[in-house]
């Protein structure tokens, strides 16, 4: 078991602005406390450019993915395509509730080819997942 | 603490009919294996009939309840409109991926007054939703 | 003259919760209100089953009936086919201005085979209704 | 061979309102006419609401089953979940030609997991769905 | 207390064409029995013209303001800026029961800007909107 | 008495292509079959040309019409037309249930011209709609 | 007989500008030209101002109306609902083709309650319907 | 000068069904009294199949059309290429005001690529066409 | 070079109403504080009428125009066409960001034939209007 | 192998009409270029009549289907049925880009059905499509 | 006071290609002129690459920065996040008019998160934004 | 003459993953046998990142471009402006049929800009869009 979260663009700003929306933790901050709950190796990827986060998806040899692709999540067929592709079972996750927000983020492109999704529970929704990839017989 | 589940309609139907895609473990059975695994009270109401449904949610002294309305989720205004009501904190849970099936199943009228939604894991969707609640402080 | 007053669902909370919004008085409070004003008997009906709706209103004696279905508004076929079948006059009235609500709330199935419409005058929706059929000839 | 009739919300006015549209004959009067042309037990069910419908189709050991679903045809996936989940074969009919009225009938959301749909027969919709029943082998 | 009403486009018509349907009662007949059943002043005003419609809105020291915008209703984003600018609160009534009648006609503008609407009453919806400013506290 | 049955493009493949989903009979044998448990002259007109069709329905002196108009019966306007033009009755009938197949194949141009609509009952489908000529009165 | 033609905005402009397309010619001119081609009185109204041309429609006392709205025949309810109201017959016209030009210039909301529409034919388009009132009967 | 009129599917039925919309003459009789009109030769060609109008189209030597295309209108592609591709300038007519009947009859593929439209004036939409080519220069 | 601002309805209230949004600057002030810095003529034209902006851009004789429409923006092909068929070139201004506000003001129907569009930067809007028309060569 | 080529409505007029965009040469002398590069035999039908080009479908013995349907691209359910019942490989070809012309013509029903398509390269499209099956092994 | 200009994708090819329609001169020697034109630091950063204009956008230190995203106006969820995150303002410029061209030009995912838009003023777009900047308080 | 061939996202994949679908050819190992085919230079650029694929088109010294843009085909408004703007031909091929997946592929936005498209002839898509430049006068 060995898994990788992967964030996508804007998501390196956790923590630095809009705190009085999403505290003054640091996604890097919280990954720590995470790794603590879990005994298995966690990896962290982040990247503004979609490309690079197909590159990450396909060369990953991770057993489970988490992923939250933010403003990818709603325009990106070439993520989709690639995690169709690919074995690795993966999780769609989002810190905020996206069926409560704009119009244009109540439809995940990303949605349809993950295992399931996880979203509303903030940053809890990546332990979430990582909960179920650690139960997985 | 203390956890109310409701499952709306055909939910009955779990490990009896169409066991070659569910398997043969009713719900009923599963919360038993649930229930061991959380120290707190947990609930249990099923109904068809959308009214009942929305009866219960009203009554309910719960702390949390976890969802799966069927399929009320993509028709009930009511059922939002009484969860958007009450107080207590309301979880939308999925057994399948609901945006990899049919077109009229992709929007879920009460995800957006949820507070998270999880799909797609299985029966283990609403372990996962109790795990949200048992660390909430 | 004999008038019947539906509620449809969650309107049984009304003054019970939300008091910031629709203040402290529930609708059977203002229901002896109204009472007072008007010579006639006025009866009234709370559901939260949409199937009981149709029931009472299939079975009213009334000569005049005054609906506010909830949810029921923006989905039920069934309950707008009871009132196109029923010889009984019946007005739609809301507490809100559901037209200036959620997009899904701007289109009533009932409307058009209703008399007529009145809302957005809170608890004196229904005292208009009643004065509409207090004086009808 | 058992078959088990079920009649959707306002279809127990047939024969008591809108007479100069659907004459003077009660559902309950057809059926007995009906009944009398085949010779293996028909049963009947009527009800206006949607979860007591899905009940019923759960419950019943009729081998075959002719639904007239009334305003839920268009608007209930609980029914339609229901219909695919069970094994008896359905036959959907409609006493009025549903295409030839309002927009919002044009489409049926049980047509899809039905067996086929019979419309615009009058009460004779009914008694074509038994005939097809009668002959199957 | 001191109301204005406006009439829109071709109200002026009232009780001159179409007397089949409306009878032949003009608007301003109708207006002075309306000025007898109440005891404040009660101003009126017509016009074709869009933009003189606004000019009245702009203009008028009515503390309350009873609009059919006629035609206007489903085109005017100018007079609804000009209800949404303006300080004194305006109800939307109509003759008819516009969600019966032709597609185009059940979208208002002005609706989501007004205090509530009241319409299907013939001209007795104007009665009921003065009946609900002589009791405003 | 006396009834046509036309059946429009690729209708004459029955039995010849696509054996695995259709079987092995023809039309022309199913005919046969047809026309020896009815009393009455059964005739039957097959083409690939919409026109012929149109001519067809135009021409005959048949006492009912029972058209599967194929492909075109969801292009057809001038086959819509000419079952709206003439006075003999006329049914529509599929032999696969059409609304659990592709997106266009959903709407019909031609049911609201129909008396009614019978689908997705193999060739027995042409046998209920015949069943139904030749009870009427 | 006596026909009123009504211009509505900018089509004073005609012969005026964009002379490369519409030629030097003024409608004025133009109108010259039709007069002495036909026996009856032919009166002439232009308005920028939709509310002036409304007032036009209903003052008339002419036989037969001829309408070009200009920029109003996409987007006046309140023309259509005057044309809809008065008694005269009333024609469309259009110099060019405005099904061939941009996507919002396809619909006419006066079309459906006109007796026909005449365009395409430049300036002739009046002629044309001038020629249908004169031998009208 | 020389024109060809084609007249599209089930205008053969004009004067022979529906005699209480259309009247009892035919369009053969009305060819008859427009003939003794027009100084020029006048075609007359009737189909109800789609290629075979296209076919004439192609091979008319007339110097102006006038089409009535019925159904085809509203559906053919093919039609309109060839309008397209032939010099001869067309007229599109109907006979009645196809933008006060059904929703799909709103919309001619055809009238972009025709010089001009003439509809709703009964029999007489030829008539006027006919004026048009004859004082053409 | 002689510039003409038109504003369109309800924006005589700048300055007058909803201060706390626009502040208390009507704006006739602030078009003096604009004359003063620019060297050329700059005229006003202010009406809620839809009309009288026709009029005005029609008759006008400067060499540029900036036009604010208000609520006709959204609405108007009238005064799209007239902004089309003069020579005079047109710059669009708004106060707001229309793009951050209501659906419906999303698209303007008079940007497409403005020479450019400006919005969102408040009464400097037109400032910068004005210094595109003061460099232009 | 033997290839039939099927060209649909107005294809007829190739190098006879519109020479300015399509050149001087017709198909039929294309035809005579192509089979002289190919050593198999190629057959060629054209028809303006959508169920001619059906009865050749059915009909041929070729094993490869070149089809370039004109209008009925767009259009033709019954075409498009017919390339899904016959078991003979079909490649669709244009010669113009038909993605960069009016809205109507991107969309084809023939696509999904055919093995593949081959639009924009003039009267070479025909060719790259025998090149295919010239090589299919 | 500091400016970024971003320019996204193809924007490198300004006065390289297209020079019809540009004109000669790239867009570095424009920024040049504009440079002499304000006494702040105007820095420049182009890239085609849209992960880059984000990280650039959450880099930069500027006081205002001013983004013409190219292509990716209309499709970026991902740079609209970023503007709506970070607290610098942006204003979004383009050099041609975007609402008279392809429809799906007509909307930009950006501008509700940019303070204001400027657009169809050429190069000088940028000025005019500069312009503004220059002179905020 | 030559060409550039270019794969977008995921098409590095080919053979190496879902071979049961694609076969365990790479695309590498096809682009030799296609290299020894043609007597022209063929370059091969692959990349998962939009923008270098715009980067590429831009730098480029080929006389003609073959693309397949993979998940960008649908999404990348930069792709195709930078195919708009340069001058070299561009083909699109893909190796599936992709009107015959799911509906987010029908459409492409490349298609329009390119001179044709080549679909649905697996890795053969490639090689007949050389066959067209090879002959290309």
């Amino acid at each position: 078991m060995e898994i990788l979260i992967i964030n996508g663009p804007n998501l390196n700003l956790l923590g630095k602005r809009e705190s009085h929306i999403y505290g003054n933790q640091t996604f890097e901050d919280y990954l720590e406390a995470l790794k603590s709950k879990f005994s298995f190796p966690i990896h962290y990827f982040q990247s503004n450019i979609e490309g690079e986060i197909i590159d990450q998806l396909q060369q990953t040899k991770a057993t489970g993915i988490i992923i939250n692709a933010g403003g990818y999540t709603h325009t990106s067929v070439a993520i989709r395509d690639c995690i169709a592709a690919i074995k690795t079972p993966v999780i769609e996750v989002h810190i905020s509730n996206i069926t409560a927000r704009e119009e244009f983020r109540h439809t995940s492109l990303l949605s349809p080819v993950c295992v399931g999704c996880i979203f509303g529970f903030g940053m809890r929704s990546y332990e979430l997942a990582l909960k179920y990839f650690s139960e997985l017989k």
